[in-house]
């Protein structure tokens, strides 16, 4: 894997403790075409709010990331850190202040100690190689048990391009150690309009497609850099190219989207729910979502116990129009149910064996019309309970 | 407690497993105004059809309810058995068929065992007798681990009456085991559309205002029957009968509802949930139940982490409008955050002792608005995922 243009540069900046790798720095040689997607949430954190001011440019150099410290809750002071973070990578690094995306994850509701930051700058610049962005996805990890990276290759008109990302996360959120980032760089050369509306697409069908415990973060924050330094023709929507380039952005940021559920805190199965036959793609989402966060669901799942009816339970309060006597069922190929109603005995010994691997699908025909969605969960564990009520470092 | 002109009985039907009472029956001696509210799930158990169906007339006259079975997911022959049940219910009372209504609970997807309801009617009716409503408390329960009642009297123009109330649901929904169901009846006479505005009132801010695991039944139902065999003035709306009347439903509601939160699955915590300063009390609720529902919350209370951070979050995706800069927090008297940001570190201590204990209040303010709410959750634990993983009988 080869990305043209781009540089890489993580310090020890002791932000909450010393011993790891805490900041990070990418740096493109040449300002590159960004698009990014932030929480939805209303509860922002500062380097949020920044950084989507910065992005309504389009373009973006660097990118500095810390873990150790989320900087959300953290009002007037945790703006100005942000601000001064930006400002000061910016000069360092001789680019414009508003081409500088800040990201931080971590502890919620705590200052972030600038002084740190500030004085690990130089070192952070100075490191800077074209390394690979292994040591980045190292960086960022929090309860993370391991670094999630994916790379794909591509072609446009003869030229070779790569489409890289890293992520980390490993609940939806997790506000002491917080958050779902993702950050996708590539050398290829890609129409602005175009970047930015593939990116929405992929995201939407990845990291919007999975849920390890429903809740969401002050901080998510997904990124793509494209500094076009491959020199290709640039990719344009509708073209053969274009196409090509959102199948391998959809390939990483999916990629990149499961390994953060097999992460997933305590979780010991990898689920897919599909979810077809429904009045459209937005229902078919609200009720896979649903039956994907529902602690039922997910404690069957974890005692592999074949309890269709839970899923239909949360098909029913879903939101999604259903009804009930079209409903199917089945765990990979084995039919639960037909017509709202259990298949037979048989079924529950197969769909028990069925749950009792470690990753499966769980599909459901609503029967009513022809929208569809994917989602990916994990099992609700004694694990998750232990990560979640007893840690905080 | 004395409910005039109400006739109990419960027999062992053995409808999953013998070895307990598990079909019950109340009778009212004459034709009692009667409302209910029942699960909002598309996905509605057989009973529940039939008994909204019968419920159109205003009128009930008798109630008859079986743990083991939920007859839920299992088509038209499950609403064939509904039906049935009803029809030899009112044959052997001698009464209308549309003054019987039906509620089960327990497993879902299995057909239920209408012989054994059958040749169980006859000793069921035979069996009436003015006892109490525990031992129909005690038929209903599944998961419970206590039979829950609340019974408080009245006066209207002198005369005497009681409002009394049974409960059984340890979440809020069990498909396996199944559903919240309440059933409270009161030998007051009541004006049918103030008991209806009265009851759906008060459901509102118990039954609809706890949650266990954010889950929903396919079977909740809750019941009212008012006999008038008290023999008072009839109580209007707006009236200083009516709004007593109005103050003693809402408190056996309450005590029911706060009843099942206590007997939640796991749980070791009792939790009330105070927004206030929300634009309007449907924010308030949504913001409520977004931290009542965080899995991320119910573990940190767990863990007592005052980890307030955790709670702004579930306020940030809540869908409730937020200014983040005005958000304060207090666990019981103690103020962890105050204009979105951190108080102090003694905070931190203090707030943690608050944790500790078994009942504590969550107080949120939005700081925009006049809107209000409250809810009531637990905390999220081991237990509950060992009673949801392991257990299906």
């Amino acid at each position: 894997m080869m990305l043209k243009g781009f540089l890489f540069s993580t310090v020890e900046a002791s932000i909450k403790k010393p011993g790891r790798k805490d900041l990070a720095l990418i740096y493109s040689e040449v300002p590159a075409t960004a698009a990014a997607v932030f929480t939805a949430s209303t509860v922002k954190a500062a380097p949020v709010l920044v950084s989507r001011e910065h992005i309504a440019s389009g373009f973006a150099q660097a990118l500095i990331v810390n873990s150790g410290n989320a900087n959300a809750c953290t009002g007037e002071p945790g703006m100005i850190v942000a601000r001064e973070t930006a400002r000061l990578i910016a000069q360092a690094l001789d680019i414009d202040t508003a081409a500088v995306q800040v990201c931080s994850t971590g502890v919620i509701g705590v200052q972030m100690p600038m002084e740190r930051i500030q004085t690990s700058i130089p070192a952070l610049v100075d490191g800077l190689t074209s390394g690979t962005l292994d040591d980045i996805a190292q960086a960022i990890m929090t309860t993370d048990t391991f670094p999630k990276m994916e790379a794909r290759s591509g072609q446009a008109a003869g030229v070779s391009y790569t489409v890289a990302g890293i992520a980390k996360g490993a609940g939806m959120i997790m506000p002491n150690m917080a958050t779902m980032l993702s950050f996708i760089i590539t050398d290829a050369a890609v129409e602005p309009s175009f970047l930015e509306s593939s990116f929405r697409k992929a995201v939407g069908c990845s990291f919007n497609a999975i849920t390890v415990d429903g809740d969401m973060s002050t901080n998510d924050t997904c990124l793509i850099m494209a500094n076009g330094m491959s020199k290709n023709p640039i990719i344009t929507e509708g073209s053969a190219e274009g196409d090509s380039f959102a199948v391998i952005l959809n390939d990483v940021l999916l990629s990149l989207a499961k390994q953060i559920v097999k992460d997933g805190e305590g979780a010991t199965k990898f689920v897919e729910i599909r979810v077809g036959g429904a009045k459209d793609d937005a229902d078919a989402k609200r009720a896979a979502m649903a039956i994907a966060n529902s602690s039922l669901v997910k404690t069957a799942f974890f005692g592999h116990d074949a309890n269709w009816g839970r899923i239909f339970a949360a098909v029913g309060y879903s939101g999604a129009e259903v009804d009930q006597s079209r409903l199917s069922l089945l765990f990979d190929d084995v039919c639960m149910a037909r017509n709202g109603i259990f298949t037979d005995e048989d079924a529950e010994a197969r769909g028990t064996e069925v749950l009792k691997k470690k990753e499966f699908t769980v599909s459901v025909d609503l029967g009513i019309g022809k929208g569809t969605a994917t989602v990916y969960t994990t099992d609700l564990t004694h694990e998750y309970i232990s990560i979640n009520a007893d840690y905080r470092s």
